[in-house]
C-alpha cells in the first residue's frame, strides 16, 4: 500500500503570517485515493531542518511519496531543491525547460533596460538547478512546475517518490490535482469505505463499545470525535466497516430507548438552547458530564 | 531565548476532515511573545507517532516549550497522556482535580440511571491520568484543563516544558491565551522588531540587495513573499533591522526612478487589469519573468 508524507517549508507559517493551505488540500486529495498520510512537518526555511524532515520520512515503510510545498522560488531565502538534493546525496543539473523559461525571462528583462549581471542571472537561474535524476510535473496554463525525484526507483519501482511542488496555494493546488494526483496517487491503493455515525451523547457512553470493536476489527480505524453531533468515524475493508458499525449502531439504539439515554439525551439539549451559556461554566454534573467530553 | 515546538494528534486531521486551527493560533501567540517556532508536527493518534514527534522536539535547544493538541479525551483513541508519559518514561497518576469533576459526573451518570459499570468509569478516568509530577493549568469557567509536564525542571530551569493541551479548538485557545501565554510564555523574550517593504516587481529584482543584506546583518531574519504587492519581511533587533530595511528601500527607490523598473511595473500592472487571465498561460516573456516569482 502506498503511503504519504508532507514537508511544509516556511518561516512565514511558523511565524504565524501566513496559514499553510497546502496540507489540508493534501490530505483530502490522498484521502480521495485510499492514501494514508502519516505525518505533516511545518519546517523552517533552513538546510538542516528540511534535511531531518525529509531523512525522517525516507526512514519509514516503502512505497512512500513524500510532497514538499515551498521554497522554490528565487530568492536567497529559497533553499528546497538544494536541501533535498543534499539529504539524497545528489548533484544540482539545470533543468532544461525550466532553465529556457527562465533564460527567456532574463533576456526580456535585459530588453527592458534592467540591469541583468551574471551574478543576478545565477540567483534567478537557481530556479531551475533541481536534483539530478528528477523528473519534471507541469501542468496546461501554467509556469511553475513541480519536480518528481525517485528513490529506489520510486512509488513505482516499490520506492519513494519526492514530489516538490510550489508553495503558492493555487499553484501547488493544481500541479497536485492536474499532475501529481494522475501521475503518482490515482489507482495503487483501494479506497477504503467509510462509515459516520452521529450521536448527540457524551462520547464516553460509547466506550466500550469501541473496546468491543477495537478487539472484533483491529483492521477497522475508529475515531471519536466531540461536537453536536459528535462523530463517529470508521474505516476500512467495506464488510468489517459495516459490521462495526451496526454494533455501534445497536448500542445507540439501545441507549436511545432507555431512560438513562432520554435524560442523557434531554440535559445535551437543554445546554444546547440558545439561551444556555455553554461556556459560562460547568455548574452541574450534567454540564460536567457533556463538557468533558469536548476535551 | 524560549524557543517552541508542537506537535499536533489528530487522525482527522491527516484524514483530511477536518483543518487544524490551533497550530496557526500557537504560531500568532507565540509570535507575540518573541518565541520562535522551531516546528509543528502533526501526528496520528499513535503512541509511536507522539513519541517519535515528542522524543525529536525533546532533542532540540533548551529552555523550550512543546505544545500538544488532540488525544486528551476518554475514548479509546485518545492517548496523549500515555504517549507523552512513556515518552519521558514516567507513570500515569490519577491527578485529584480532574479526578474528582469525572467522579462528578461519574455520579450523575448513574443517577440518570446510566450503567456505570468498573470499566466503563475506568476509561473515562484515563481522562485524569496524567504524567507524574505534572502540573494542571485552568481558566476561569473552562471544564478542560491542560497539563504542564517539566522536563529537566522547565522552562524556568532550563529546561523543557510540555504543554498538553485539548484538540477542540474553542478549548485550546482558551487555555493557550489565558493560562498557558501568560503562565509558561510571557516576559522571556525580548519581542523582536519587524519590518514589512512591500513592492510591485518580481522578487527575484531584490535578489542581489537580499544577498548584501544577510551578509552585513547575518543576525536578521530575510523573507522574501511573492503576491501582489509582494512582501519582505525583516526581523531582529530593531537597529539593525531598520538599517536593512533602509538598504531594500533605497533599491526599490532607485529601481522606481529607472526606466527599466517602470517598464517592469507596467508589464506586472498589465497583467494585473482584470481583462486579463493571468493564468491562462505564459504568453509572453513578461508574464513568464513574473510568473515565476510566484513558485
Amino acid at each position: 500500500m502506498l503511503e504519504a508524507s508532507m514537508i511544509v517549508v516556511g518561516d512565514e507559517i511558523l511565524g504565524g503570517y501566513v496559514t499553510d493551505e497546502n496540507s489540508p488540500l493534501l490530505a483530502r486529495v490522498l484521502r480521495d485515493h485510499g492514501v494514508g498520510l502519516s505525518c505533516v512537518h511545518v519546517v523552517a526555511d533552513d538546510l538542516a531542518a528540511i534535511d531531518e524532515a525529509l531523512s525522517l520520512e525516507l526512514s519509514r515503510a516503502r512505497p512512500r511519496v513524500v510532497v514538499t510545498s515551498g521554497g522554490v522560488g528565487s530568492t536567497p531565502d529559497d533553499l528546497t531543491f538544494e536541501a533535498v538534493a543534499a539529504s539524497l546525496g545528489r548533484d544540482l543539473v539545470t533543468d532544461p525547460t525550466i532553465g529556457a523559461k527562465v533564460d527567456g525571462a532574463l533576456a526580456w528583462s535585459a530588453e527592458q533596460g534592467f540591469p541583468v549581471s551574471e551574478e543576478f542571472a545565477w540567483h534567478v537561474l537557481r530556479m531551475a538547478r533541481i536534483p539530478e535524476g528528477s523528473r519534471l510535473v507541469e501542468r496546461s496554463g501554467g509556469w511553475a512546475p513541480g519536480v518528481l525525484v525517485d528513490v529506489e526507483g520510486g512509488v513505482d519501482a516499490g520506492g519513494v517518490t519526492v514530489a516538490i511542488l510550489p508553495g503558492v496555494p493555487s499553484e501547488f493546488a493544481a500541479l497536485l490535482t492536474e499532475a501529481v494526483a494522475p501521475q503518482v496517487l490515482a489507482g495503487r491503493n483501494p479506497t477504503p469505505y467509510v462509515a459516520e455515525l452521529t450521536h448527540r451523547y457524551p462520547e464516553s457512553v460509547l466506550n466500550l463499545a469501541f473496546v468491543e470493536v477495537m478487539e472484533r476489527y483491529p483492521d477497522v480505524k475508529l475515531g471519536s470525535y466531540p461536537g453536536r453531533p459528535a462523530i463517529v468515524r470508521l474505516s476500512g475493508v467495506r464488510s468489517e466497516v459495516e459490521a462495526a458499525a451496526a454494533h455501534i449502531a445497536a448500542v445507540l439504539s439501545e441507549l436511545d430507548a432507555s431512560d438513562a439515554g432520554q435524560r442523557l439525551a434531554a440535559a445535551r439539549a437543554a445546554r444546547e438552547a440558545p439561551a444556555t451559556d455553554t461556556r459560562s461554566g460547568a455548574a452541574t454534573p450534567a454540564d460536567a458530564a457533556t463538557e468533558e467530553e469536548e476535551a
